[in-house]
């Protein structure tokens, strides 16, 4: 089997924004550490709106596990483990797996994913822009066929805490979404 | 280091029934969301047999964690991000993470493996028989090694809500099982 | 994008120490099946110190959970499905999955990486040292480029259960870390 083509490993960006609109009883605080501070033990499952980087189009959601690993004082923030994955309607998911800083952007791998991601690998970056509820992310992908131009959209909206996706991508309107868009 | 062989990318299906025989403890069903139904918080541990797809060999277990995303009303069920492995004795494991939702087949991505499965890569199709208690899947393997007859088998039972491992395979009989089952 | 060179296949090998100083609080063991001997239920996040294989310069972190499996009583031990990463400051993480036995050496599959870690694929042998302090591990790394010379180190210290890092690396001394190491 060795005569078949080789994995592609050109890198494709693509753009994902992250939004929490409170509307999905996110994220889930377990504090099951007892302590009064966050702490190791501390559980965060969470799911939250994923739009596409133009912001035109609602793509699905997020869905997965923070793990509390550590309070930073110095930063005033905490390292979390995080463990989830990028739903896009019809076309596929994403999983990823790495460090979620509250105070600093961070990389994490791309362990996998499925339809149109089967088979990629890479990473991404997470740059967080209102903390908890607006992340931007880029992922560098690998080992899978150009992806759709409908995932890709336009050019993505400069990352800043002020930016929101069009109205009807919020209300979910026909153009604004993507087939079966994961909810 | 580029002038070594390339990854093979041939596709190698595996066919796997999960049975839950109700004698393992499983599932864990964590309720901490603390809240009547079913909603983000809860996490559901898991460990279940697996056989092969003639049902005619125990090959080990399932094992890992559900984490509930979102009870699905107009649909009677529950969506979870699933992150578990395969275990198949000596000859390894199978990591996997995606969706699994209580009424509708999903693809989960192949995150990696061990023994013959190192740099596995791909997807899986799970199949819902009896929920929770019966599921088929097919892995949809590439970056192995061809995969050992023992674990492919015959061909796959055709998967539907009645099928039952061969007693000898069930009872763990020598010629039913591959070395060293994981239990 | 076929064209594209492939992945590289090479295994390059990474020595690393982990060890609980008992100085972060961990594990949380978090008895959630409420039920007296370690039961499927039970979570145990942790976060434990890595040095290199020559003890001679502190790395990281590791960062994950555990998740019991089953109770082995006729090895006096436990079953873990162990999902974690190791941080290595400047230079990346490497993501994991696999088996946690408390009695036996096991391979987990390395899903995924990022920074030079970034397309790594291959798995990791877990060797316990002292239970559950120390623990000495052997990646079995591909898909990357060159190591740099500072992870790899001289050669690795022969594991036993006495080893310790150097005290330079153990007080974090400047020449005796990485590039900002993780804490």
């Amino acid at each position: 089997n060795l005569a078949e083509p080789s994995k592609p490993t050109k890198v494709q960006e693509l753009h994902v924004y992250e939004i929490n609109e409170r509307d999905r009883g996110s994220p889930a605080v377990l504090k099951l550490s007892q302590k009064p501070v966050n702490s190791l033990g501390d559980l965060v499952p969470f799911t939250n709106k994923i739009y596409s980087g133009d912001l035109e189009r609602r793509l699905g959601i997020t869905s997965g596990i923070c793990v509390l690993i550590r309070h930073v004082p110095e930063k005033k923030g905490d390292r979390y483990e995080a463990i989830f994955s990028f739903y896009f309607g019809e076309y596929g998911h994403l999983s990823v797996q790495g460090p979620y800083l509250t105070y600093e952007d961070t990389y994490l791998a791309v362990t996998g994913g499925s339809g149109v991601f089967e088979g990629a690998y890479g990473q991404v970056k997470l740059r967080q822009l209102v903390f908890p509820f607006k992340i931007f992310y880029t992922f560098y992908l690998k080992g899978i066929r150009d992806l759709p131009p409908e995932l890709v959209g336009k050019s993505p909206v400069a990352p800043s805490p002020d930016v929101e996706p069009s109205p009807a991508a919020k209300a979910g309107e026909a153009h604004a979404i993507i087939p079966n868009f994961t909810n």
